[in-house]
């Protein structure tokens, strides 16, 4: 061996030496403050508490409505009470639809039952009926190929029953919603279509429940608007089995919902400023609005809460983030996704730069991990995270898609992320009178939060380029 | 290349070439059953109905009570029911503890507030104090070093509290509490040793709760048996700060349990018998005994359900299994471990041969993964099966541990393992009033039920040599 090269190769070992004695450091650095993140959320976590007083003093939250406009109050008084660098309100324009009094719906002309009250609510964004109501035949359909194949002359004057069940065999429940919602969404423009007075959705729910499900229903602007309601999953099945032994059955709707002209709003945004790269943005966030029927504890309570608290625990950790660590309360997610996509206009038109947007949407339950839209690159750097946070139950990184309130941020160049909790038991509760702050665990939250804070704390140190 | 070799490497080709078919196939073929195994426990599961019968019309099952029998009489009935190819019940004798009636526990002689009336239980196990209570001055501690320290002249006569909590920053919830048992299974003769006439110990929960979680406690033989209660972790803490500030605060409780003699209960067991290797066993298997405080439905009724099911499931599917698949509802885990010790000691007497011993005994939750007593061959070739159980969030296989009834089949060979539910929610409920059927999720206990089939299903068809 020459004398050059064993200098060249003496140098190249210390070298991988002194990366290894780094990359060595580094890893364990981080497992320190990934540690003290999760350490300190479960001894000393704020975020059950911040949602007890979200979803127990406020209360529902739909666009619009007072709930919202106090949700919007607390939001920004949380996070000047965390001391953040800066905290603004960006103002929005927002649907306001209002129930009305409560909806009575009943199955009539039964031969073997007689009439039958059941149990129905209005599906947000849709027309009321008004007092008179509107009663009729019921035809029965699972999909939008039936009411091709059946046709004007059998749907004219009739209201549509779309009773497809959520499919109980998908493992990641929001996959079984994701195949069985366009019957909430476009169900009544589809059955319009063919003339139909009005639609009875089947609740999207893998359970046999007593209470419905709300959710939005899109109006196709081509057709008339039908009114459109969701029965519970018992009565689905109650008013299925009627109808196969007596096709003479009818049905009552009485609701008394409208939509009244749009009001103002505001998304609430909070940041941290960063110490070498502030002109770069880490964004977490979830959804302040939610539906009327109930606090919006796990939808999406639980997702704004742990926003909150990402900013909060690097703050008590002492932390300081080198780029800007943001937290935003989307307005609007539920009924028109206003507030997310004014954020992501202004976010454009200040050349802001998002390197990464974080939502957190799918409830307050056990991290499993999370889902991206990321190039390969970006996927792969994430995921050689993986051990760093695999021992806090964080193990799926494959999933595609992130949360519905960062989707328009992507044009814009941001890798984005959803929280991915467990998904078993969100679907009890979603968009009912069940999603209430006693349905959420309070080890489950704080074990969210602190993942989300650990992601952050990842893309913060090493960026995802 | 000789001719020789041209043939050799062409046999060494197709070899390689069929074996790599032949495992796709098998991959491929082990894919559909475990698919199918969820699709139908998801779809057409008993699991939660057995359960909701096992809780709600049986009801509390501690050994030696009515329940306890009711639950045998119940449980070999559901075996027999699903036609298995023999059903048998193992005579064991029991321990006899009654709790007698409701406790009464009183914080007095508070300067502050004067009589306060605390909720408490007896541990299981525990003699009583009787009608005339014992009452004395407290002395709070935080482990067995404390008592060595303060030694008998400071605790002579008084009532020692036992106050360190669960840690929550295990994330696996069962860890901390494997932390902090001692206070409760021990506290009582390692203070009775310096004297002291009673002890109170803080709950075993990670939770801030106005009830008390009982569990037992077992006596050295060499000392004084004393009274041991357990404490709500709010009074506990209450308890706590009222001695800081005031030495003076006396304690009174008031217990009516009592040992009795012991008395005849069973094991129940049922097996499909193996098609080539019958004398092999799988078995699957939960504890039916519960505490006496509530139904025992996280605390294990769903482990006993579940492992029904895994044999209900092979036969809905119409898998013929090889090995010898048997399903035990072990009797007295909670306060003797009784029925688990006699399966074995009769396991061993006819030289049955055990292969693997899957307990549930960690609640109904979300499925993460199965923790084992492995060589690590046995735990490499479970780990190569994680890409078909990993579709179904079961992601780790790392933990060391069997269930406490399959453990005495250790020594005869048996690779024990325990199904590892998410254990976040688990110390909410375990040994309270709380344990209810309503607190068991129907698709997550479903999930678990399908993901035991599934690993019985891969350990019948591949053994673990």
């Amino acid at each position: 061996m020459l004398l050059k090269e064993i200098v060249m190769k003496k140098m190249w070992l210390t070298a991988l030496g002194l990366f290894a004695v780094l990359s060595g450091y580094a890893q364990a650095q981080d497992e320190v403050a990934i540690k003290k993140i999760f350490d300190t959320e479960l001894t000393q976590g704020k975020v059950y508490s911040l949602l007890e007083y979200l979803t127990t003093s406020i209360g529902p939250r739909l666009s619009g409505s007072p709930g919202a406009a106090a949700g919007v109050e607390w939001g920004r008084h949380a996070m000047e009470m965390e001391g953040l660098d800066s905290v603004w309100l960006q103002p929005v324009m927002v649907p306001h639809w209002v129930r009305g009094q409560k909806e009575i719906a009943r199955i009539i002309n039964s031969k073997k039952m007689g009439t039958v009250d059941v149990n129905v609510c209005a599906l947000g964004g849709s027309i009321g009926t008004g007092p008179s109501g509107v009663v009729g035949n019921v035809i029965e359909v699972t999909s939008f190929d039936d009411l091709k194949r059946l046709g004007t002359k059998n749907i004219t004057g009739k209201l549509v029953f779309f009773n497809r069940p959520m499919d109980p065999t998908f493992i990641h429940t929001f996959h079984a919603y994701g195949a069985a919602v366009d019957q909430r969404v476009q169900g009544a423009s589809q059955a319009a279509k063919y003339g139909a007075t009005g639609v009875i959705v089947r609740s999207m729910s893998l359970g046999n429940e007593d209470y419905p499900h709300t959710g939005s229903v899109v109006y196709d602007t081509t057709v008339t608007k039908i009114p459109a309601v969701a029965i519970s999953t018992k009565h689905a099945d109650l008013l299925s089995k009627l109808l196969k032994e007596d096709k003479g059955v009818q049905f009552y709707i009485e609701t008394h919902s409208e939509i009244l002209d749009d009001v103002p709003s505001f998304n609430v945004v909070g940041e941290i400023k960063g110490s070498e790269y502030a002109d770069e943005i880490i964004l977490v966030g979830g959804h302040l609005d939610s539906w009327d029927l109930a606090q919006g504890a796990q939808d999406d309570g639980a997702g704004c809460v742990q926003s909150l608290e990402v900013l909060r625990l690097l703050n008590t950790i002492g932390y300081k983030p080198k780029r800007t660590i943001r937290a935003v309360l989307f307005m609007n997610e539920e009924n028109g996704l206003r507030g997310a996509l004014e954020y992501a206009r202004l976010a454009g038109l200040k050349k802001e730069k998002h390197i990464a947007a974080i939502e957190s949407d799918d409830g307050g339950f056990t991290p499993r991990g999370f889902s991206m839209e990321a190039t390969p690159d970006i996927r792969t750097k994430v995921k050689s995270w993986a051990n760093l946070l695999e021992p806090y139950g964080l193990t799926e990184f494959n999933g595609e898609g992130g949360g519905a309130d960062v989707g328009p941020l992507k044009p814009q160049g941001a890798t984005i992320f959803e929280f991915l909790p467990d998904s078993q038991r969100y679907f009890r509760y979603h968009h009912t009178k069940e999603d209430t702050f006693d349905k959420v665990d309070k080890r489950e939250l704080e074990l969210g939060a602190a993942s989300m804070t650990a992601l952050v704390y990842l893309i913060d140190r090493y960026g995802l380029k």
